[in-house]
């Protein structure tokens, strides 16, 4: 696998921190309305799907670096076919 | 829209507690993930669609128990229409 | 499982066919884009998604019927676990 | 956007007809199941899921070609803000 010198850029490291991080508080706020007995399901179905697609937008924005930053640099690297079959095994578990 | 007196059922209530503060844990092992500047994008982008698969099965256990308990019984209380659109409404989301 | 008097409504069943026929067509409109040597992945890729919106558009009309004329009758008919876990199974496969 | 001298590969080109006329087929079986009155939503949901699997595994074998002869050549080409934008656009639709 294609690493060592291959990291994920910083101010996209910075950005995906800030939201995970807000990921973090939504996910705690979901906690805190299961501990409410009368929640209702379809509540909680929506905040699920908003945590979801917030996920989504993080993966999105290290998908872009690793493209920019390392997957279209490949070939001058030498090493395509490795980083190719790592990032297509990667996205399978969308 | 139908709420009121529709509850998440209560083992279902605690299911989805004690799976959503694993998923707490592992966003927080990403965030400490990205706070090495040596992290690589692609080991990021798997534990993101971990955690979305965690999500995923949540809603899942969330979604069946509205069905059984609220969709499934729509019929007899009568509101077979705000229920189902409700119910669409929220899984557009995914 | 839950069949033999449990029908798709033939208003959706109408409204399926129409939409699948116009897939058919988006999908031979793609085999004859392929046979053009000189075409570009990502025009391909485009194509693929809108042929793939279009089916969950359909999944969608059809899973509305099913919820409201089979699943919200499920109390009444004494059928609920079956009806849940086949629509569960088959939900999965998204 | 980068195309004119971008074409997908011969191989991948023949592999995505082929499946794209199976999925053509299944697509007409799927018409053909709606032409019976007594058809039930679920046996049609399951078909139009396995229909969406499919035209998965072809965007993916796009994608993947796409990923190896376009985006990892980006750099020696000097395209690859435009390559990245344009595959991420595309990706958004799934």
């Amino acid at each position: 696998m294609p690493r060592g010198h291959l990291h994920l850029d910083p101010a996209v490291r910075q950005e995906a921190t800030t939201r995970l991080l807000s990921i973090k508080g939504h996910v705690e706020g979901i906690i805190r309305m299961l501990s409410d007995e009368g929640v209702y399901c379809v509540d909680v179905l929506r905040q699920l799907k908003a945590v979801e697609g917030a996920l989504k937008q993080v993966s999105s924005k290290v998908l872009e670096a690793h493209l920019r930053d390392h997957v279209a640099t490949a070939k001058e690297r030498g090493d395509v076919e490795n980083i190719v079959q790592e990032l297509m095994e990667a996205l399978k578990y969308t």
